[in-house]
């Protein structure tokens, strides 16, 4: 028996997460309800569940009245939003497209990084106001400029999905990679191509520093005025994570006495107010919230969740599958 | 015996292309000669010469002084510049490092290119004005924001070793690549993985344009009033080849209207002079110059050449050989 498949999510997001291919990809080994689910309100058929953003929260009660349900795939990184511990206790199996997701994020990421290492946007910046710091002499640099990302030494904080592929990049790019995880061992960092380092030794280290760990109670404001105070002077950090991971007040200081330099995708609180120091310092760039999936980037993220129910329903293992033990580390 | 070779550069550059490591490597094969030349002003006893940037130009009045010289390599790009048609007369062997000097080039556009597929600099700005335009919901994409370079119809001019090094690149990030160039058949663009297309087609189609020709009489202003008319309405065009590839009062035009945008690591002229339209325009990045190596990236510039001379004396083929018929078509 073929079984009943439903999508859970804003209605809006549909079209691109799963355009037509992959909704008849879908066709061939589910029936799939043609409703999308924006709120639980009465009996669900479905035994698995296709969510996205903005999936209304699956509690005891939901699940009272979805007594098939069997699975839940999600077309989007985090699961904390939606799913309760109910979920996992009933036995429903959980995937995450968070692998899919982490793409995006990963090349926004290393974008920024060779970009910052070169200063790019601070001699921009510089360029626009009337000086040229470009080449008396190719290739001479200018005091005080280190060249790109070959040889610099780079420090990534959490080896979460996205924090392991932006270090695959940077090793492609030729750069020494510290990496800062509770996580994860000597041993484990080094067949990353990283080495494991405490978090003074990395802020001490990185001339460029990017954040990749999740927000948790214990993350939060983990680099405070302390850490900040032990970068090396000209060093940037990237933040494409979460805002709270940062001390707001502490970053503005630091980057204000020009010390250091900041990129950051996400900020805390969010979106800024305007006339915010962080969107008039020039040696910071903010962008609002844009390195994720977007637009017609959520194809990839569908594509996954399609996968992953044809492995469900073949029997084969999940491959972003979710474990009740994870939901405590992950972002 | 062992040859002897000597550099010919402006020193400043020596410390940085061949690091101490890198010259014991060379001392195995070849005696190099302590001075570092900078002004031909006598006779040249070495076979082989190690140039840079700064050399100075070997014409028939040197190459009489140079009775044992059978080699030049160069530790940087173009040999335009040093090399004159009597060193290829002669039968001397040249080499260039410019699949080495590429690899900068090409990261740093690849950065410019996922950055200006999802805006950001655009949207930066705007963001610093007082103008959020993250998500109200994730993933949901703005009106007229298409997302990032997954599935984005990129359009490149040039199949040169930059250009191959961003097609590989930009395939790795899903784009659909278009390219303009007349050395390349439909069947050698496809095997990159591009669809070979007329300029004017490829400037209809592309959503981002990136410039890898080289300056050659025929490219000057290669994109000019008429090619950028073409251009689709938020398309992006990026240059980080040399500014005279397109035409800068054209570009200005287009890009003060508002429908397209620019990120520019070179111009023409260049430096631009200090309030030049393209400085100040909102939807303009210009950086100065910095794509290529400086710095510590030298170094694989330095590598290149070092491995050249080891091929050369264990008489292996050049991987980096410039043959006279490639003056005219290089950059």
């Amino acid at each position: 028996m073929i079984p009943v498949a439903a999508f859970a999510m804003q209605p809006l997001l549909l079209p691109e997460l799963f355009p037509l291919d992959l909704r008849r990809r879908l066709s061939l080994v589910t029936r799939v309800r043609e409703r999308v689910i924006d709120a639980f309100d009465g009996p669900l058929d479905a035994e698995i569940l296709i969510t996205g953003w903005g999936c209304p929260r699956i509690d005891a009660d939901v699940l009272a009245t979805a007594p098939r349900l069997r699975a839940v795939v999600h077309a989007a990184g985090s699961v904390k939003g939606h799913l309760t511990a109910a979920v996992f206790d009933r036995g429903i199996a959980v995937s995450s497209a968070a692998e899919a997701n982490a793409v995006p994020v990963a090349e926004f990421t290393l974008a920024m990084l060779v970009l910052a290492a070169k200063q790019a946007f601070a001699r921009s910046r510089a360029y626009a106001a009337g000086c040229w710091s470009g080449d008396a002499l190719p290739g001479v640099a200018t005091p005080g400029e280190r060249g790109g990302l070959s040889g610099a030494v780079v420090g990534v904080i959490g080896a979460s999905r996205v924090g392991r592929l932006v270090i695959g990049r940077l090793r492609e790019h030729g750069a020494r990679i510290l990496l800062t995880d509770p996580y994860t061992s000597g041993e484990e960092a080094a067949a990353l191509g990283a080495r494991a380092v405490p978090l003074d030794e990395l802020c001490r280290e990185a001339e460029l520093l990017t954040v990749h760990a999740p927000e948790l109670p214990e993350t939060r404001r983990l680099l405070d005025d302390r850490h900040l105070s032990l970068l090396r002077d000209g060093a940037a950090v990237i933040n494409t994570a979460r805002g709270a991971l940062i001390d707001t007040d502490a970053l503005v200081r630091h980057c204000a006495g020009g010390r250091i330099a900041a990129v950051l995708d996400v900020t805390d609180p969010e979106p800024l107010p305007a006339g915010h120091p962080l969107l008039t310092l020039p040696n910071v760039l903010v962008t609002p919230h844009i390195s994720g999936a977007r637009g017609r980037e959520l194809r990839r993220l569908g594509e996954f969740a399609v996968a992953e129910v044809e492995r469900l329903t073949h029997g084969h293992p999940l491959q972003g599958a979710v474990r009740p033990a994870d939901l405590g580390r992950l972002a």
